[in-house]
């Protein structure tokens, strides 16, 4: 079993959908992130909070199993990062509201020693400046995903695209992915994104799914089908945890055949986040719910062979 | 090999996408249903023309394998029915611009006598009205499916549910589902709309391909890709004539498992009508490469056995 780096926000979130609001909730990419990709492997947790981030909330994961706080630093003049959005009817995409970096804003972040050769590093959704300083700290690693969104395509597109060309996979939306390539079409779009650098591409679907782009070749799969969606909001980190949580596990090379199963686990976990409000239904689950998850799936997508027309 | 019976409307199309514009192209559910299902078993055509259509456009029904016409009536009082639409950049749903019913307005389905034994009968997207009247002219059909559409969801609601009741598979995109059970989570939405009577129920989703629900269980797969989507009107219809076509060429009875290849052949077929303007891709198109993008599809949704996580 090996290990991942993750690099993101943690912070606070406000957020309104079709079944309520929540408040200050805790969030950020590396809370969602981490907290999936637990249950595959040990993480080590490179961000900031501020002076307001409560104690309860920093000790939820201090005292969950496999992850490590060495990274996390806070800024004891800054507030904590706060996001605000609601999602309209579709659930599909989020409308950010409001976004106040605060602490993220003045983040420097150091890696503690160990942290520099852990293989599998997930650069989570954060300033693409950031994400540079990060992989100019690690020591060769195995497999290198970054994410990233509209925010940064807007305001840090070279700096992204710098990125762009050192990562192997990039995780992205679908409405990023347009606006990164001004395409509308999926599958020519991923195609003019490979050509910026990541070997591998997935791009996020919610509730359609993912589709993932490695070697010239398509792998186009559902999610897995929840009736109540309450909450998608940090249904793609908990997709990024699960997939680097995956290849981590049983220490694999970014192969398509690896990813193809990554990216279904990915699915798996993010089922289960947009099931509540923020962390309440992932930070509940375990591997064994996954794994029985997985049965269902297969059985989503199976089909027998055809008849022979005649 | 059995047949299929289709009703629907024949017209004329005008559309804009972002590869282009057409005007007063050949049209309507039923041409484009029609050329999909007659490469794999004949097809009985129940529709009207106008005064206005083409001899030219009408011997190229007539001349196809496959297809016969002695259902087809021509209004010689009444123009041919017109639709006009266009496309956003997603291109997953037709605006549409204008209808003018036409001939259509004033049409009254009468099976020639050999059609009212046909085993698989297609009520193509028509005033639910009509497609009631030629459910009442068919005797004991072995498959009985129909498509509608917002427009008829809207002024003919109570139409729409009396023939729910008595159609055995309810294909729908994914907008008019919404708005017939006014629920915008497709995995809740098509429980409720199996309440209202079809045994089985497809939802297309454009190019993030079908959901099929029936007998509580869930099929869920992608689209065919494809690089320049240039046009998809009609790929819905396509879509059915996919369905239809292939079980009616075994002579399938309405099962899960038939239903999921009859909607993979459904997908494989529209994929080809989006990469023209109107019929134009479809109409070339020969069954052997239907089967060539079989065997694509299947590679696009292959996994491997997944590695033991440890």
């Amino acid at each position: 079993m090996s290990e991942i780096l993750v690099v993101g926000s943690i912070g606070y979130d406000t957020i309104a959908t079709n079944h309520g609001k929540v408040e200050s909730i805790m969030g950020g990419s590396t809370n969602y992130f981490a907290v999936s990709a637990s249950l595959f492997c040990k993480v080590n947790v490179v961000g900031v909070v501020g002076n307001d981030y409560q104690v309860s909330d920093l000790n939820f994961l201090k005292n969950r199993n496999n992850i490590d706080l060495s990274g996390l630093k806070k800024n004891e003049h800054e507030k904590t990062f706060r996001w605000s959005g609601c999602y309209e009817k579709s659930m599909n995409e989020a409308i950010t509201l409001e976004t106040q970096l605060n602490a993220l804003a003045h983040f420097n972040p150091e890696l503690p020693s160990p942290y520099r050769h852990v293989p599998y590093v997930f650069l989570a959704n954060i300033d693409p400046e950031l994400q540079l300083q990060v992989l100019h700290q690690v020591n060769r690693p195995r497999v290198v995903g970054a994410d990233t969104m509209n925010y940064w395509i807007d305001s840090r597109l070279d700096q992204l695209k710098e990125l762009l060309k050192k990562i192997d996979l990039l995780m992205i939306n679908e409405g990023e992915l347009q606006k990164l390539t001004l395409d509308w079409n999926a599958i020519s779009a991923v195609k003019t994104a490979s050509k910026m650098g990541p070997k591998a591409i997935v791009v996020k679907r919610g509730e359609y799914g993912f589709l993932l782009y490695m070697d010239e070749q398509y792998f186009i799969l559902p999610a897995f089908p929840v009736y109540k969606v309450v909450d998608p909001t940090g249904a793609g980190d908990t997709f990024a945890g699960g997939v680097f949580g995956y290849l981590a596990n049983a220490n694999q090379d970014l192969t398509l055949e690896n990813l193809k199963w990554a990216c279904v686990y990915g699915c798996l976990m993010a089922s289960f986040t947009v099931q509540d409000f923020g962390l309440n239904k992932l930070r509940q689950i375990t591997l064994d719910e996954v794994e029985r998850r997985r049965i269902d799936y297969l059985k989503l997508i199976h089909l027998n062979q055809p008849l022979t027309l005649t």
